[in-house]
């Protein structure tokens, strides 16, 4: 339909059918399973009259349910207005891909891309139109139990996935190509800074550092051309987002041009009263609407409210007219009034869901998610290497992490299962845990005695991350430190894997362990990826997005933090009036950026093709990365650069640039980085992002620990 | 001198003059002793002839020196203009009262009032004008070594205090009373929310609620007419406050309506380099006299450029000249003009400093300031009891905390000295802890034996807190936990007092003390205070005006949080979607306003004399407090509201009022509070401070954790 006919359509409309379609329902009020409940069960008023004029279904899925629930609903709906199906696809849908702070991990934007187009096909065979990722969220908090689902602490990387993210799930053209789905970029905005990591607390955020760090990755998203954009549960500057006039209609749809679709989070809108800011349903309906939020998903405001609201002020009709409005473009963009089913399609359905393409693609993304922290001689394993596997996840099937609805735990292989694909049924022997817990005792363990090296398998379960899920203490559970000192008694190579969803306090570990793989939680063909690293048949290549501290005592702990008056760094030792701990290094435990393989790099030759750049040209600076090991190996040549001085205070130095690169052993290449003005822009206090002339030092290596040894000038 | 005269005065000066008025020397440049360093040591770029045109010297003490160097510099002057003495008399200058943390918990602005007063006496002898205190940054991160020098973290406490310390040194006339000093509110603005808690770190806070929270303890101090405001070496969103301008002539001078002398801290003007805001120290010196800092504070941006940059730019004399109206001002409102030494007196000095009247107050202040964390029939000891005393801080002469330079430890009686002071020589048994570590063997110890109690001293020594002292632990050294493990297995009464800066994760402490008494460092008579409060002398009444939580991992934490859209107290324990932690309780180990006494309080009939008022009227809340134990006791009446509708979120309760009531056993009394429509005012969205119409509940209690039961309405 071109806009003209939409808006022939919306003049057709009552107000309580127009309000009908800023009302999101879930499955369960279609009789269908409940397994994707994501937040509290709200009251919602629903009438069957009312429930049939709805815009929306959430978590509906199955070609067969969709199609006979899209049938039922256009007959019964007086103008036969399509229904939008929404899901949570956050990191795969029946195939699951690493959690987001692993894929965050590759520093393989194409990867992540390959992963949402995957999940995009398997969804939309089911009959979904819309899922709520990528989140794009900005993170600096490992307590908050929801790191998992971001990708880590940096604009820059977050921006390259916030794209790969919406085009994978986008493609060119969402109405042509039916494999595909309507993109959601969350959560809008600074969800990632809760206040103490407590999910959904308050966010405090200085305005200049709000717009500089945890705003690009959204406006990246809306660049890529995500249809939707899903309101945040938190504050900013101490009004909820989602009854946020300033942040939604000055910010987001002015300055940052987003004219699609803006959803609730769960039961957001309905929370504007517990938040205080509204004193009931009602005058929460009013204050989404006028902060411009198109559907409610799980609160009654609207469905309650909003057409007596609508009828008692006329302006209020008007914002309806325009949320309206965007609901039917997006309805449209789907292609929905010409095909109201679209991509569903049971027999699709049935190819294309968990094929083994699709499989080998999860493989390959949990291959690339593995991040190496350790390894003193321990790795890769060899076949011959006897090897004793422990620990309480050696058997589990819980590798798919939060956000896997459909990520079917059964058929993902346990790491026990992987590592007798890989060697042959038991040739791993397998010891419990628990018979470890006796001292000197485990000496007369046979196995353990025979053995050149214990594999023990570590972490959280599941449920330890995700949404709702903060903790205070990130250290591993204390059992498991226990368990490795017991391992360390025997002096054997003890090389640890890790199952979890955030940065952990390695602290304990690190002395305790020869070899270190974070798995994160892997996904459907996780364990085998695992088991492709340990023996080297892949070269581990994952590189951390996200800083694991020395202990939750140093939180927030960022590469990119600001510069202070008082810089640690340039102090000595001994000085005491310096901005650092008297307790604890400044410095992580592990960096943005790092991670370990089997072969190592040399960096040399670091050159600038001049030290002087202005906005009509741009610097090439070049670096000759040399593989030096005895294997091939993926390098992630990564390029940062510090602003000596900003009108505000500038970070100490800053991601601008990587590039993957594989190369052979003893072979070497020159990686070239283009510099130019638009990337030295930052931030300035009246909010306009700008360049300024002067000084800027450059580095390129391996992670951001790296110095910056190179100097050149933006001349105005 | 009258402002004409002034003006005319400043007419006289030189440019090299009038740059001489903005700088600040410390002692060393006069050969003192260089005892109070604290920052660190900057090229100052003197020669012989700035010199001696400085404004103001930093840390000469003495009226012998005071004297012969005002002497001497204005000998040298060509316009004899006086210098200032300026010094950091914190909390005392030879009589060391509690830290003010420490005085935060007495809940007695009055007490406050007379130990600013008595600082001012003694410092004010020696020849000193201006006092750096009181700092009145709202704290809410124990990690920040800082908090020891903060009186706490709510805004309304901290007002009542600000305003006390101001007008104890300041006095009404501070030209007629030459008993008194100038004060300086420090540090402008949110020094107390460094990221991480480490110190000189940025700073994150969102402007509603640094206004909200963060400026009402200034602006008190401001009000209550404080002579100096000292910059914070934090960024104010994202640019340092020392060269913010928008922070110091929009906020600071117009809207806060300071017109008094703006300091920098140390060497906060050439941190400006550091920071990268500045590109050198002209710069540096260039932005700050924009921001309308007055006088440069062991940097050297002032002194080596200010001259060069009024010569070449006219625009920046103006400001210069403002800049030195002010410090002209400032000494004439000190008197210098007619009377250059002030009350430099050393005959006064000998009887003023450390007089038996001034211990009295710092005993009488220590004794207010402790607070009973625990006392299960564990206190207060009978002169009968057998008692041993151990631990580290057994013997400590180290209570006098940081920030403390003329308080003399070997004058401070040590715990061990107080209780032979109080029971007789050798009364109590001490026994070195080291002599316990034998596990079994300390049943071997005899007086262990014999004892009814033990009483163990630890802590933090003074060097683990104060400036740049920051911790990512807070958690008593591990040594201490495992001798009070030691000790528990005793089967005595254990009863410990903490000696510490900071609010401490006493998790592990609790289930092993019987008795726990909160001392923080406390001053010159803080062991004969505690042995006071043990022995029942005094009945302790000292309340937390700091949060201390469960663990590092709950920072920030405090009483008067942001409601959530997701409560936790709101939902059942069950419930998954809530603002919780998954490891931790949301609530602190002991909360805001906490502290037991060896009495019981009972609070009745708490009624409100109407149920709406209006911005014409006001309502009485009054209650009937009795003492329902045994002994007399002092209790602090505890008035929290909480506005359940705001256009921002509102905390979930604040505190508006407080009284402190002395009961007799059995006594009761009606304690009244009076709540008018200006208490119910909060920063709006567009900064604007006004009250909304609308429902407000209240509780009056005996701390921060009460239950709102009451409700009323304000009537617009």
């Amino acid at each position: 339909m071109l806009t003209t006919e939409l808006r022939e359509l919306l003049n057709q409309m009552t107000i309580e059918e127009k309000v009908g379609q800023t009302i999101q329902l879930s499955a369960d009020f279609f009789s269908e399973e409940t397994e994707d409940i994501t937040g509290p069960m709200n009251e919602m008023a629903m009438t069957e009259e009312k429930k049939f004029q709805i815009g929306s279904v959430l978590g509906v899925t199955g070609a067969e349910k969709t199609i006979k629930l899209q049938k039922e609903y256009m007959e019964k709906h007086r103008l036969s207005i399509p229904l939008l199906f929404m899901a949570d696809v956050i990191h795969g849908d029946h195939t699951i891909f690493p959690i987001p702070l692993g894929l965050g991990a590759t520093w393989d934007p194409e990867m992540i891309k390959e992963a949402a187009s995957i999940s995009a096909k398997e969804a939309a065979a089911q009959g979904l139109h819309v899922t709520f990722s990528p989140m794009v969220d900005l993170v600096r908090d490992p307590r908050w139990g929801r790191v998992l689902e971001s990708t880590g602490e940096d604009k820059t990387l977050n921006k390259h996935y916030a794209r790969a993210f919406v085009e994978g799930y986008q493609g060119a053209d969402l109405k042509e190509d039916l494999t595909k789905l309507a993109a959601c970029v969350k959560h809008f905005a600074g969800y990632g800074a809760p206040r103490g990591g407590r999910d959904y607390n308050s966010v405090d955020l200085n305005e200049n550092t709000f717009r500089e760090h945890y705003l690009p990755a959204y406006q990246e998203g809306i660049d890529a051309g995500a249809k939707l954009v899903m309101t945040a549960f938190n504050t900013i500057d101490n009004i909820p987002a989602t009854g946020n006039k300033r942040l939604m209609r000055e910010i987001l749809r002015k300055e940052m041009n987003f004219n699609g679709v803006l959803i609730s989070d769960w039961g957001a809108i309905g929370e504007l009263v517990p938040h205080g800011v509204a004193q009931d349903n009602k005058q929460a309906a009013e204050l989404a609407l006028e902060a411009g939020v198109d559907i409610e998903m799980m609160s009654a405001a609207y469905s309650e409210h909003l057409v007596e609201l609508v009828k008692t002020d006329k302006s209020l009709e008007t914002l309806l007219d325009e949320t309206v409005m965007n609901i039917l473009v997006l309805k449209e963009e789907l292609g929905l009034f010409d095909n109201p089913y679209r991509g569903a399609d049971a027999e699709i359905e049935k190819i294309a869901i968990f094929s083994s393409e699709n499989k080998e693609v999860a493989l390959k993304a949990a291959e690339k998610s593995l991040v190496l922290l350790e390894n003193k001689k321990a790795l890769p394993l060899d076949r011959s290497e006897k090897v004793v596997l422990t620990g309480p996840m050696k058997n589990s099937h819980d590798l798919l992490g939060a956000w896997s609805w459909k990520g079917d735990k059964t058929k993902t292989p346990t790491l026990k299962e992987a590592m007798d694909n890989h060697l042959g049924k038991d040739t791993v022997k397998v010891i419990d845990e628990t018979e470890i817990f006796n001292g000197a005792q485990s000496f007369l363990i046979a196995e353990l005695q025979e053995a050149d090296t214990v594999l023990v398998a570590l972490g959280e379960t599941s449920e330890m991350s995700g949404e709702a899920t903060s903790r205070t203490n990130i250290q591993l559970p204390k059992i498991q430190i226990e368990l490795l000192k017991e391992l360390r008694k025997l002096n054997k190579k003890v090389v640890a894997v890790l199952f979890n969803g955030r940065p952990l306090d390695l602290s304990e570990v690190t002395p305790l362990v020869d070899g270190l793989v974070e798995a994160w939680f892997p996904g459907s063909k996780g364990a085998d990826a695992i088991v492709n690293v340990l023996y080297g048949v892949i070269n581990p290549s994952g590189r951390l997005s996200m800083t694991f501290p020395r202990s939750v005592g140093q939180i927030p702990i960022f590469y990119n933090q600001d510069n202070t008056g008082r810089p640690s760094e340039q102090g000595k030792p001994a000085d005491k009036y310096l901005s650092k701990y008297l307790d604890s290094e400044n410095t992580p435990l592990y960096p943005f950026g790092y991670g370990l393989s089997y072969t190592t790099f040399e960096y040399t030759n670091l050159r600038l093709s001049k030290t002087e750049v202005t906005s009509a040209d741009s610097i090439e600076a070049s670096v000759t990365v040399r593989n030096t090991g005895l294997s091939e190996g993926t390098e992630t040549v990564q390029l940062y650069i510090r602003d000596k001085v900003g009108e505000v205070v500038r970070p100490v130095k800053e991601l601008h640039d990587f590039k993957q690169i594989r190369l052979k052993a003893g072979e070497s290449r020159i990686v070239n980085f283009t510099i130019s003005e638009d990337q030295l822009r930052y931030t300035h206090a009246d909010h306009t992002v700008k360049s300024d002339a002067g000084e800027f030092l450059l580095g390129i290596g391996a992670d951001s620990t790296i110095e910056l040894t190179h100097s050149f000038n933006l001349i105005n």
